[in-house]
């Protein structure tokens, strides 16, 4: 639901609105966009779901700030990824059988996880979820 | 976590940033905190875990959009109340035992429910979380 109207929110924009600061002084809405990319990316390894597929997005959206001279694709590239990303995860939670959301994530060993069980690939599921709808607070300011 | 952190930031900012506009033309921190307060007062009755307390702040702060012109409490009193709303709420969820989170929620007819039994109690919770988070990322932008 949070995925879905990110995207019908930055699908209503036009471009320029996309390379505009969401507030003065604050990161542009395609940082933002590219940042959500790179991160739900990095979730194939974090829940054993796969490889990651944009790790070249990480120097410009995730590692630095915003306009800080690193290579961004296009927004229409951007977007493609967005798709990409969220059909191949979509699609790999479908394929998990519900149990495997109360097990251990790759970011936890054995033992931080013996000792904080909550801490599962579910958890990391609801933090992104939430991490998503943080940033579509700040992209609905753009209306 | 996510109201945590919330009242982390708000205890953070002073009054007068309380009293801005998160960005230009768009809502004050004072308005969203208040709307905040009134969302998860009227969760008791959605959840049936008690009454509200608080309904004097839906006019302000729920069907309204900011500075229309309806009373709002001070930035103490609404610190007092968050307090309280949560607190209250906590207590609440402490006593849940665990099943309940799967049940029907209050504004929900028992033939809804038959039919999407995933929009319960727990639905609830997490919608609320996500909406938190989502006036979390504007709030943010105070800073």
């Amino acid at each position: 639901m949070q995925v879905k109207r990110t995207e019908q929110l930055f699908n209503s924009c036009s471009e320029e609105q996309l390379l505009k600061e969401i507030a003065p002084g604050k990161n542009r809405s395609i940082y933002i966009i590219g940042h959500m990319i790179a991160y739900h990316d990095a979730m194939n390894e974090i829940l054993g779901t796969g490889k990651r597929s944009y790790s070249q997005l990480d120097a410009a959206f995730m590692h630095n700030p915003d306009r800080t001279g690193f290579d961004m694709p296009s927004v229409a590239e951007l977007k493609q990824y967005w798709n990409d990303v969220h059909e191949q995860l979509s699609n790999a939670f479908e394929a998990m059988h519900q149990d495997d959301w109360f097990k251990r994530h790759n970011n936890m060993t054995d033992e931080d996880f013996a000792k904080e069980p909550a801490r599962n690939k579910l958890s990391v599921l609801l933090n992104r979820t939430n991490h998503v709808a943080y940033h579509l607070g700040q992209l609905r300011l753009l209306k």
